[in-house]
């Protein structure tokens, strides 16, 4: 016990329980709804796989939705080497990287008021900005490759061929540290107005699901590969 | 018949079956799923709710989660009036408004190919580009709420207070215009390499759903007050 004691707080040392919080990690609205809470960030990001990333192109924002993965403090997403924001970021060491917001939501409710102006909805969401680097390391970039395909499904990556040189060299990996973080987290039923306590209109929470249907194997699967345990128990 | 024939070419000639390409709009990478078809891409606006909305702050990029509702050929967000994005944009007819892209993506499918390289996502994305200015007129206003929240819920608008002096005076409606605007659709299965056909790999693709659980009354909800058919049939 003691043992585990000293390594939580070794642990704990080198990674506060909390990101610090910045100018432009406080929100100007709902303060009350942010986190900067370690936990709760890894939380977030480890139930997704997609993100939206924006960056900036000729002065103008630009949004595409991407797959990432995590590895403790570091995310990583990729791409062709010929796609813009990884052309962008450079593919040398001393490259200057470039400038992201990635951001993760999950949308856990539509909340109902009897007010339109109360309607709300409960979700849970993760903004990291950054400056997004090439990860130039082989290993590096084969360990970022697997925890993409991880995040995906928990297990894929051991169950597929890996990338061979050309595959590699076609793929651009970028490295995002998890440094300037928040979450933001709204729970909970409809904040209606006292005075609007009687009027007749419904008013709760819809809770949203996800979930996924069967597995489809492909036309030209062996009939003979079993489904994988890790699919079966998605 | 023919007057209904007459309509539909009528409003065709006003909005083109597809929007125009630009620079922006054309991807450098799999062009080929790239689409500018009117219907395709309000059909998958219509299906969602939340959007991705980037602005550019300070020269770098912000992403934030918002929703969204369309009318015809505009896209309207909204938000507290103390909101950076709102504030951005001007509260006036002649503010330059704030430039924007808003993306809306929807996940279909998990695509597990044989080689780590080849997996991928069954999606339908729309990407929007332009600047998005303050919407000024009250009637505008109105209509642009009502439609924010029937996007969530169609017909809950009509079934609920509408907003009050107060409220909408605390509430800016941000326009952005469908003009500069591209799909992007993935569809099938994995697109393996001829020479991975052998490899004792399961592959296929895994079908995702999106659903909702039986909605939870709020604790003072008068219990006479019936489930409203458009949640009953959500």
């Amino acid at each position: 016990m003691q043992d585990s004691h000293a390594a939580t707080t070794e642990s704990a040392a080198a990674s506060p329980a909390a990101y610090a919080p910045t100018d432009r990690t406080v929100p100007t609205r709902s303060p009350e709804r942010a986190s900067y809470d370690r936990a709760l960030v890894h939380s977030i990001l480890d139930e997704g796989y997609l993100c939206h990333l924006g960056f900036v192109r000729d002065g103008a924002p630009i949004v595409l939705p991407t797959l990432y993965g995590r590895i403790g403090e570091s995310l990583y997403v990729h791409g062709s080497t010929g796609s813009r924001p990884l052309r962008t970021a450079g593919r040398t060491e001393d490259a200057p990287g470039i400038e992201v917001c990635l951001t993760v939501t999950h949308v856990d409710g539509l909340v109902l008021a009897r007010s339109a102006f109360h309607h709300s909805m409960n979700y849970r969401s993760v903004v990291v900005l950054g400056t997004a680097r090439a990860v130039i390391d082989e290993q590096e970039r084969r360990t970022a490759l697997d925890a993409l395909v991880d995040q995906v499904v928990a297990g894929r990556s051991a169950d597929s061929r890996p990338a061979n040189a050309k595959e590699l060299a076609a793929t651009a990996v970028l490295r995002l540290d998890l440094d300037e973080v928040s979450a933001k987290v709204r729970t909970g039923g409809p904040n209606d107005e006292p005075e609007d306590a009687q009027l007749p209109y419904w008013t709760g929470v819809v809770p949203l699901t996800r979930g996924h249907g069967a597995p489809i194997p492909a036309d030209d699967l062996d009939p003979a590969v079993p489904l994988p345990g890790y699919l079966a128990n998605l």
